[in-house]
This record gives structure tokens, C-alpha cells and sequence, in this order.
């Protein structure tokens, strides 16, 4: 590699100090106009590149933002069956889950703002020291509900603003963009209760998190209208396909099968039916089977899974602005949360024409 | 914001000097290990985080990773129909494109590798301003064929390693991660022309970069083997549906109909697609059609759509290791092109079982 321009260079290109030429790129309104055109003019010239280090250094600002994206995929192994279906090699995981849609977001609104964006993420379970590395290049940090521990980022907002993605606020030092979660798993629990009439329903689902918590109590609550106590949730957890698959051998070797088997995520219900697929057990027709979150593998599943879509780009695009909002002083301003909307195909038993 | 503690808390906490706590932040093999074992826990307990910048200019690594992920989508306007189609609201883009799938290799990479990852992009037109910026805050830097101009590239390689994904090495300071366009472009028409006996066969696609070169160049080759002396490609355009349309709507009102569309990416063959089914056209039945780069909205086309699959996260994680080596001073190892795979499915005339 050839020896890049240094400040020194531009310095004498320019016929300045190299004071000038620093002030230029890290306070330019403290440069008098035609002096910093002259700085830029031979910065172009020589092709000197500001190291943006430097520059983060000056300004207090990096003109970046931060998203820590940890990795769902542990174990991701649905099956999209179907008419198209890859006929091999591919895994589920090339669709898009929910990470990926909300990290869509949040880049299309970073791009349209002019700002950099620094992922990171771990595979494994260094999660503090990855987003405390991340934390460390950018002017403010976006965080997935779950993905680290809430003291971590408590500790990190101390210095630049976190926002959360979730369904209630942990913390009153972090921001955070929520989404209504209880809303639509009632109302999609109450599709199968009064839509079809069924009953004999299982809920598959983890808990932990706000967001689990509320799809849970949505569910409870269509239970209760629907006259039913509910026992409790199965196991399952989305990214983990064999702790979904045992639940669901248990539930089916426990006597009289359920109607239906609602699933606290679309990964989970890709998971179920997969599985029911393989015992020949029939979908809708002998087990109706719902998901939640809207990714694109549920409407090319067979049967296309009934679910409830997040907005995900929105979700995204929301965390960046709150992020600048911080940054500008501005107060949260804790409006409604994202609604989540129902999204009725045929695996509840619904026709294409319903 | 609470005030964020300092370099002089953490060495007052830990009974040092502060050039101490710079050295274990930036030099750690300088300090001693029972010495920066106290000063890590003065950091942890005060919750220190150290600047990134800062440590950046003292270790002259950043330790991350650029991207310029530029976006394809200035009006990926392609509807994908089927049983399962969207009802309403979604659009193509959903899908991950060719670029989206690359990105997803790059970041695993990254990952798996302890790197974070610095992603730019521009919706408009400001590329060279935003890669730049890009570049000040990364030890070397990833670029999409045809993005930015190869006199930026070649300026910015003076101070980084820049990895090109591209067909062919475009500049001697460039490294690049190549895939073979031409050899999967030949089969696709050689299976054409050899198994389904076509001949009439329009070609749809830029030009312009490598790739686009190398994919004519194949489908030239395969149309010689064939006896046929093939006249032009048709202008279309990945990301600009419009004029994929016009062409296929002159195409067609030329006279006798083409036996088969030969497309240069699946982008543009989804939109060949929409566009014979609203004028009633069957495919592959009155017309074959065929794409290119293995974007999962293939999959689940109506026909699905016969392409070529490019290794597309495999593409993303070898930029990467091209970059470590480049930082580490190995040379390039100019290897084979990553190849390409044809996908026989049905919109070439392939039957489910063929």
C-alpha cells in the first residue's frame, strides 16, 4: 500500500498550519470559508482521508449508530414445505425472521439520515463484551428485548442513549419502542374460540420476557371469555425446534388430541407443523395450528400459517428516531405502543376465500 | 445522563496512574498482569467504558469491519404470486435480495471473527461522501460491485484493504471475490436449447459490470452452440421494473412470440413473470422464463422459477477473510471463481418430478 496523505501533507499542499487543517475537519466554523475550501481542496486532491477516529475524538460525535443484533439461530430447523419448496440445502434460516426485518428498519432509516450503522452481535455468549465494544464506536445503541442483560445496558446508557426493543419499559434510563403483543394474540386466540368454535386449545410458548408475558395473558384472556381456565404453556422457545417438538409428542401421546395448538411465535408453529406433517396428522383439518410475528416463511408454509405481524421495519425505523431524540435532548415521548395486526390464512381452518 | 466516569475515576479506584489505565486499555501486554488485573476491576465496578476512538488510534485498529451496502430498491415493484401470495401490503422486497443475503454472510463472518461490523449505504445519490465515511472508521472495507466508482475505491485502498464482489479484478490494488456468471448462464441456455428444444429466445438484461458481461457472454455461447447468431440483449434493469416492462411489451408486439425470456438476474425475471400473467401468457407453457442469482422470491414464484444460485453467504464470508488477510499482510490467493448453481424448477418447462 502506498504511504497515505498525512495532515502534514494537506498542511503543505494547502500552504496552511496543520492546526488549520485539523480545525477544518473537526470544528470547520471555527475556519474562516475560504481557507477551509482551500484545506478541503488539497484534502481531495491528495486523497486524505480524516481518520474518523479523530474526528469522533473532536466532535463528541461519531455520526454513527448502534444496533446489537444477536443471532436467534441456535436451532432454526423448521421446514418450509410446500409446492416450491428448496428441495435441498436450504434451511429455513434464508428467510428472514424477525431480527432481520427490525435490522431492515433500522439501516433504511439510518440511510435515510445519513448516518453510519455498527452491528454486532455474538453467536456464542459474549453478548456483554460484543455490545460494550459496539457501545464504545457510537453515538447511541439500539438492543433487542432479552439479548443482554438489563444492568449491562443501564451501565452503558450511563453514557450514550440505549434504546430497547420490547413490550414495556425495564428500565427508566433506557428508552424504549414497544409493541402490543396482548391485543393480538387475544384476538387471534378468540378467531379460533368463536370464529371455529374451538376449545380444546394448547399454548406453546416461552416466557421471560414482556413480550412472552403478554402474548400469554392475550391468550388467557380469550380462554377465559371463551369460558375455559387455562393450565399452563408447554415449553418451547423459538430457535430451540427439539424443546417444541418434545412438548408437542407429549401433548399428543397424553390422550385426546388438542383443536388446536396456539404458538407464541411463527418459528415455534413452523415447528409444530413440521412435526404433525411428519406423525400425518392433518392442518387445519385436525389440529388447527397458529403462529405470531408475520415473517415471510409463515405464507409459504402449508398450510400458510395464521399469525399476527409485527411491524418490524417500523419497529426499526422508531428505535433509530428515538435514538436521535436522545441525542437532540428531546424528552421520550411514550406514545401507544406499535399495534400488532391479526393476519388470518388457512391454518386456522380458515379457506383461501374466507 | 449521569456523569460517565473517566480514565482519572478508574485510576484513582484502582491506586494507579492514569498513562497506566491507558496502557491496559490500549498496550495490555505493556502492563503487568497483576496490575491490569486491578485495573480491569476498578473499571468493571465504576462501570469505565473505554472510547473506542480513543483506543482505535492508539492500537491504529479499529477492529471492525466496513460494508457499503448499497440498496438495490429503487423500485423492486415484482409481485410474487402463488397459493400463499401476500394478500395485501407486502411488497417483493420483503424478500431478501442478492445483497441482503451476501450482507447476512458478511455479518456471520464477522461475527464468528469477534469483529463488529460498520454498515453504510445511500438511497440517493451521495455513495462517494458515504463510503468514504465508511472507510475513516474501518481497518478495510466491502463493496458491491458497481457501487462506487472504481477511481474512489482505488483512493480509499491507499489507506485500507478494499474487497470488490465482482466477476473480474477491476484494479490491481482491489482485492476481489470472484463468482463464475458465464458457466451457469451457459448451462441455463444450454438446458434450454438441448433439453426443451427451444430456440426463439430473447435475452433481458444490463450490461455493464462483469457480471452482467459474463452472463451475456455464456448465453452468447450457448445460442452459438445452438446454430442460432443471437442479435441483442433487451434493456432491463435489476430495481427498475419499468423498463423490463416496455421491453417486454415490444418483445411482444413484434410479431411471433419468443419461445423463452433469458433474464439476467431473478429480479427482472419476476417481473417478466407478473407481467405475461396479466396479459394472460402462460409460463412455461406458452413462454419459458428463466433468472438469475437464486433470491428466495424464486422459490415461491408462480411458477417457481428456474436460475442460477449464487453462493451468496458464502460470497459474504470469504470478503471477509479476504480482508483479515489483506490486514495480516497475506496476499491474495486468486483462486478459482466461486461457481455458480443452476436450479431447475418449473418455469422453464421442467415438470415437478423432471
Amino acid at each position: 500500500m502506498a504511504k497515505r496523505p498525512t495532515v502534514y501533507d494537506v498542511a503543505a499542499e494547502a500552504g496552511v498550519s496543520i492546526a488549520t487543517v485539523s480545525f477544518a475537519f473537526t470544528q470547520p466554523h471555527r475556519v474562516k470559508s475560504s481557507t477551509l475550501d482551500a484545506v478541503l481542496d488539497a484534502a481531495d486532491r491528495l486523497g486524505y482521508i480524516p481518520s474518523a477516529s479523530a474526528r469522533g475524538l473532536a466532535k463528541g460525535r461519531t455520526g454513527a449508530l448502534g444496533l446489537y443484533a444477536y443471532d436467534y439461530l441456535v436451532d432454526a430447523s423448521f421446514d418450509v414445505r410446500g409446492d416450491n419448496a428448496p428441495s435441498s440445502g436450504d434451511d429455513g434460516r434464508l428467510f428472514p425472521l424477525y431480527v432481520d426485518e427490525v435490522q431492515r428498519g433500522v439501516q433504511l432509516e439510518c440511510w435515510d439520515r445519513g448516518l453510519a450503522l455498527m452491528i454486532g452481535g455474538a453467536r456464542t455468549t459474549d453478548h456483554v463484551r460484543r455490545v460494550t465494544d459496539i457501545a464504545g464506536r457510537v453515538d447511541g445503541l439500539i438492543c433487542f428485548a432479552g439479548a443482554v442483560d438489563l444492568a449491562v445496558l443501564e451501565s452503558l446508557s450511563e453514557r450514550i442513549p440505549v434504546v430497547e426493543l420490547g413490550s414495556a419499559v425495564r428500565s427508566a434510563q433506557l428508552r424504549t419502542v414497544m409493541v402490543d403483543n396482548r391485543t393480538a394474540m387475544r384476538e387471534l386466540a378468540l378467531h379460533l374460540t368463536r370464529h371455529h368454535g374451538l376449545r380444546r386449545i394448547e399454548y406453546f410458548g416461552g416466557a421471560g420476557t414482556a413480550e412472552f408475558t403478554q402474548r400469554w395473558d392475550g391468550f388467557v384472556e380469550a380462554m377465559h371469555d371463551a369460558g375455559e381456565t387455562h393450565r399452563a404453556a408447554w415449553p418451547s422457545r423459538p430457535g430451540y425446534a427439539a424443546t417444541t417438538r418434545e412438548s408437542l409428542d407429549e401433548v399428543l401421546s397424553a390422550g385426546q388430541h388438542p383443536e388446536a395448538i396456539v404458538c407464541s411465535t411463527d418459528q415455534e408453529a413452523l415447528v409444530v407443523l413440521d412435526r404433525l406433517h411428519e406423525l400425518g396428522i392433518r392442518v387445519p383439518q385436525d389440529i388447527a395450528v397458529t403462529g405470531f410475528d408475520g415473517i415471510l416463511a409463515t405464507q409459504t408454509a402449508s398450510p400458510a400459517l395464521t399469525t399476527a405481524r409485527q411491524p418490524m421495519e417500523e419497529i426499526g425505523r422508531v428505535a433509530v428516531r428515538e435514538l436521535l431524540d436522545a441525542l437532540d435532548g428531546r424528552q421520550a415521548d411514550h406514545g401507544e405502543p406499535l399495534p400488532t395486526q391479526v393476519v388470518i390464512r388457512r391454518s386456522c381452518g380458515c379457506g383461501p376465500t374466507d
